[in-house]
């Protein structure tokens, strides 16, 4: 069911929604938006990195099985469940592992807990785009060069709300806003807003007690965490294009 | 599927987690849990104005046609959609419509969009109470009361997110630690009661600019609004005893 049309609401500015946990996807009219998709701890942080550092293309697959199928055809593989990497596979889900001399040129078949299964969700849209603290102003750039009706999707924690990536939604929503409108279904957005302007000033202190800071605790994956929440640390724009995720360039300066 | 249980994160407290919409109520262990409903705007703010007003019994019920039967048993039967009250009905949502001569010692079956069904929705919790800013302090006082696990529910907008439950939630919240701990899965606990924070001195003027503030607008309810923001205008807490909603008692000091 879709809540409400743009048409109900008008406006000459293109609107932008945030949908806070994949569950909530359908109630959007995806078919004409940019998604965005986020999942800061960490898939979409990785993906931004690994993309940095020169990989050609990521193809985000839904299963470990999928993933293997990729490695036998000579891909380089991350697989992540629960936090933790999968054996037999190149790499987890930490963006310090896409930085070696390896991922240069190359394609990395990528599957993750919450975020390859929220960009698959978000397929039927307009185009679909990833985004993270990591390139929070590329992104913004890029939204705003599309000037189109955009939906921010947080992957959330197995399709619950989390704070990381609804902080992340709130960054975008504040950049893009004065080129952007909200529209009638703006309470998310409103939130996302409200946490971001209150957590900004220091993330890492505001996430501290968060469910997924104490789940990754034990995982001693802190030095992850404080990077996954540094803005700004590639310029990168991953676009699915096809089935995979590619660098686009900004045009205008971010 | 539940995302974890309270044995996997130990604490002498007991428990209160914030359920942001009735979409994920099955990631929470309702079984053992008070599970308390709201709908700020409006059916569990005239809940509680029904029964201060000495309503005996409140019949939540699920649909209009299930109302009528109450009807033509002698019920008063309140009913609303989209925020406008139902035809042959002898109440809308509004608070005030409850604050009659006809209400002391009435039973009354009601439906509405949202916050009857979410109570339905907790159906199988341990216990079943309903919350609103005008039983906020009661609220907060008998759950410490019971010390037990607690599930607050926002009953949302249509499956969806909406400020005004959220903020709510997260002043009991703030009510409530120190008493209670928050669970591993907190995030939404957590956003509600900084949301709460950052909107306390005016709630109003923080809603001003919600979804559903600009949905009633054209209704012209601001009245309606403004009072259902008001905290503490009654200590009744209602309490689902077999099918009905009755008030009990706080015993310590509220």
């Amino acid at each position: 069911m879709i809540l409400r049309t743009s048409s109900e609401f008008k406006s000459d500015k293109p609107f932008v929604d945030v949908c806070l946990s994949p569950v909530f996807l359908d109630h959007f009219d995806k078919t004409n938006a940019i998604v965005v998709v986020i999942d800061v701890l960490r898939a979409t942080s990785s993906m931004c990195i690994a993309l940095e550092n020169g990989a050609e293309k990521i193809i985000p697959v839904a299963t470990i099985e999928e993933s293997m199928k990729y490695k036998e055809k000579g891909f380089l593989v991350g697989a992540e469940r629960n936090g933790l990497p999968v054996a037999g596979f190149d790499f987890g889900n930490s963006p310090f592992s896409f930085v070696g001399d390896n991922i240069k040129g190359s394609s990395i078949a990528i599957t993750t807990s919450n975020g390859t299964k929220a960009i698959s969700l978000a397929k039927g849209a307009k185009r679909i785009a990833v985004a993270s603290f990591l390139n929070l102003s590329a992104i913004s750039a890029w939204l705003k060069e599309q000037n189109s009706y955009t939906i921010i999707l947080c992957s959330g924690w197995k399709d619950t709300f989390n704070l990381e990536d609804t902080l992340c939604a709130g960054a975008i929503v504040e950049n893009l806003l004065g080129h952007f409108e909200l529209s009638i279904n703006r309470d998310a957005a409103l939130a996302a807003q409200s946490m971001y302007k209150l957590a900004k000033d220091d993330l890492y202190a505001f996430l501290h007690h968060s469910s997924h800071a104490i789940r990754l605790e034990k995982l001693e994956i802190n030095d992850d965490i404080k990077f996954c929440l540094t803005p700004d640390q590639t310029d990168v724009v991953p676009v699915l294009q096809d089935d995979a995720l590619v660098s686009v360039r900004v045009k205008q300066s971010v």
